[in-house]
C-alpha cells in the first residue's frame, strides 16, 4: 500500500479515507490560500466559518434532516453525552427509558443515575451476554425520551432497524455506526456520534437536536452543559475543536462526492460485511460471537478455537499488516472494525489472510 | 514567507511553531512507522501512550512541577472549566475569591453564580475599563480557592506577578500566557489553559491539579466533569482528542529543544513586546489602551487617532501580509498577538510596518 500504510481496522479512532488524509497534508502549511495553517486560523474568520458551515450543510444532506434539526459540534465525546442528556431534558419526577445492549448503553445508563435521575430499562440483552438486539420492546408512553445504542462495538450487535417508541422521541448513541447508512431521522429526538469510528478524528461529537427538546433545557446548567447554548451560537460558543471539525468536513465531503452518498455507503459496507461473515459461517474454525440477525455491519466480532489460536491469529495478522484485529480488552476474541473508510479491498485481503490462517491451523 | 505564509498575529487559534507544522505535515499518512496517520491510530496503543506521557513529561518538566500535581488533558476549553471549578470544588456554605480583570473572569464569575455556588470578587479593575492589574487584593482566609486570570487577551493586560493569596489555593486561567515565561507553580491548586494560543491547536485544555485539590471532589458528579476521573485514568478514562494532544506535545518538544526553556522564551517574548511597546510610546500616533505597569506580553492592544485610521491601518496591514491585527470585536481598535510561536522576525516586520504607516498617516 501507498506510503507502507497498513490495513487498518482499529475500532475507534480508526481508518479515514486516504484521499481525505493527503487533502489535509498537501495544506496543511497554507489552507485555503489563507497563508496559515488551518490550526491557526481563526475559528472568527471567513475560512472557518465555510468550514463548519458546509459539515452542517452536507450532514443534513446526508441524513436528510429538515429544518427542524440542529446540527452541532461539541466536545468531550460520547461520554459527555451520558450526562448532558439527562442533564438537560429530565426533570425531578420524569423518567426515561433506557435500552441496554451492552457496555455503552451501560455507561450512559450509569451516568444517568449519578445525577439521581429516574431511569427505567426498558429492555436489556444482558441475559445472554449482549449478543443480540432485543426485540417487540414496550416503552413507557411518559417516559421524556428513550435511549439507544444503534451499534455495539464490542460485542458486535446493531439494531437492523429502529424500535417504535409510541411517540416518545428516540435518542440514540449512533457513535460506531452514523453515516453508513441512511434512515428516517423523523422519530428521532437527538443522535450523538462521537466522530473517531465513521465521520472524522478523535475530538469533535456530532450532535443532532430536533427544535422541541431545545425547550426542555432548564436554565440552571452552566452554559457549555446546555444544549440551548450550543444550538444559539452554532457551536461557536467558544473555540471549537477546529481541526477535527475541519476533517470531518472533508469525510463528509468524500462520503457525498466520492462515495455517492449513504445509499451506496451502505451497499458497500453490506458487501464488506458479507464478505466476512460468509467466512465466519463457512466452517467451524471461525465463530462469529453475535446472534445472526443483530450482527453488526462495522463490527466483526469473533473466536478461533482457542485463545492460543486467537493470539497467534492477531500476531501473524499483524506481521501480514493487518491492524486493530484484537477484540476489545473486556471481552478478548477478534474483532474486525470495517468502517465507512475501510475498503472493499482491504476486507477481501482480510479475508484471504482468513482463509489462509484456516488453512495451516484448521 | 515560506509557501506564501503570513505574518500570523491571531489571538487564537494562533501561529505554530513552523517546525511542528512540518512535521506534521512530514509524517501525516505514516506517523512513526505505525503505517497508519496519527489520526488513525488507537488511544491505546503504544504509539499514543507514548505521545501522551512525553506532553505530561515535558509539563512537569518545563514548570517544575513535583509529584503533587497531575497534569490533564480535557475537552471543552478553558470555558468548560468555568463550571468545572465550581462544580468539584465548592460546596453549600462556602465560599470562594475571584478577580475580575475583564472578559473572561466575567464569565468564570458568571458560570459559578449559575450553578448557584457563593463567589466574592475579592478585587475587580471595571472601574477603569480593565485596563490594569489590581494589586494589594485581601483574599479571603476562609474561601475555598482564588481565582484569577493571568493574562487578559482582550484588554492586553497580565500579572506581572501572582498575588498572595494567604495560602489559599490560587486558581488560574492561564489560557493566553501558560509556558510563555517561568513561574512558581507551588502556590497553585489548579491552573488551566485552553491550548490554542501557545501550546497547540484548538480542541484541548491543559490542566494542573494540585493532589489535595482532589479530595474535594464530590462523587455525585458525572464522571467526564470529575477531576478525579481525569486524573485516575491519566486524561484516558474516554478517547482523547488525540490529535490536539499530538501537536500540544509537539509544541512543547519545541520550546524544550528548539526554544531551549522557560527562561530563554520569557527572554524572547520579552524583547518581542519591547519592540512594539517602543513604537506605542514615541510618539502619539499609537496609543497602547493598557495601563503601562499591567501591559501583556502576549497581547499589544493599541488604538490609532481615529476609527478611519485603524480600518486603514487592518486593510494595508492585510495587503501587505500581516493577518489577526484587528482587536476583539468586543472592544474594537487593534492588537497583536505575539504569542511563543510568533518570531522575533515576525514582530520586527510589524514593528517596520507601524513606522511607514504612521510616517504615511502620521
Amino acid at each position: 500500500m501507498q506510503e507502507n500504510r497498513i490495513y487498518n481496522f482499529n475500532a475507534g479512532p480508526a481508518a479515514l479515507p486516504l484521499a481525505v488524509l493527503e487533502e489535509v497534508k498537501a495544506s496543511f502549511l497554507n489552507y485555503a490560500g489563507s497563508g496559515m495553517s488551518v490550526t491557526e486560523i481563526s475559528h472568527r474568520s471567513k475560512w472557518f466559518e465555510d468550514i463548519i458551515s458546509d459539515a452542517v450543510t452536507r450532514t443534513k444532506r446526508l441524513l436528510k434532516l429538515n429544518d427542524n434539526f440542529h446540527v452541532l459540534f461539541i466536545q468531550g465525546g460520547a461520554s459527555m453525552q451520558f450526562c448532558m442528556i439527562p442533564m438537560n431534558f429530565l426533570k425531578g419526577g420524569e423518567s426515561a427509558d433506557y435500552v441496554n445492549t451492552g457496555t455503552w448503553s451501560t455507561k450512559a445508563i450509569e451516568e444517568a443515575k449519578i445525577l439521581g435521575k429516574s431511569i427505567n430499562v426498558a429492555a436489556s440483552s444482558k441475559d445472554r451476554n449482549f449478543s443480540y438486539i432485543p426485540q417487540d420492546i414496550r416503552f413507557n408512553p411518559d417516559a421524556v425520551y428513550a435511549h439507544i445504542t444503534s451499534n455495539n462495538t464490542i460485542k458486535g450487535t446493531q439494531w437492523a432497524s429502529f424500535p417504535d417508541t409510541g411517540g416518545v422521541p428516540l435518542i440514540a448513541d449512533m457513535s460506531s455506526d452514523i453515516m453508513s447508512r441512511p434512515f428516517d431521522a423523523g422519530q428521532f429526538g437527538l443522535i450523538y456520534a462521537g466522530a473517531q469510528k465513521n465521520i472524522g478524528p478523535a475530538g469533535v461529537c456530532l450532535v443532532i437536536i430536533r427544535e422541541d427538546m431545545l425547550n426542555k433545557v432548564p436554565d440552571t446548567l452552566p452554559s457549555m452543559l446546555k444544549y440551548t447554548t450550543h444550538a444559539s451560537k452554532n457551536s461557536m460558543y467558544n473555540t471549537p475543536p477546529c481541526f477535527a471539525v475541519y476533517m470531518l468536513q472533508l469525510v463528509l465531503k468524500w462520503l457525498e462526492e466520492t462515495v455517492g452518498g449513504l445509499v451506496k455507503m451502505d451497499a458497500i459496507n453490506r458487501q464488506k460485511a458479507r464478505i466476512l461473515y460468509e467466512i465466519l459461517d463457512a466452517g467451524s474454525f471461525y465463530k462469529g460471537t453475535a446472534e445472526p440477525d443483530s450482527r453488526s455491519l462495522m463490527n466483526v466480532t469473533f473466536r478461533l478455537p482457542n485463545e492460543e489460536l486467537e493470539k497467534r491469529f492477531i500476531a501473524e495478522a499483524q506481521e501480514n499488516g493487518f491492524g486493530g484485529l484484537k477484540g476489545h480488552r473486556s471481552v478478548g476474541g477478534c474483532r474486525a472494525s470495517i468502517y465507512n473508510a475501510t475498503t472493499p479491498a482491504t476486507v477481501q485481503a482480510l479475508a484471504d489472510f482468513l482463509k489462509t490462517f484456516e488453512q495451516k491451523n484448521g
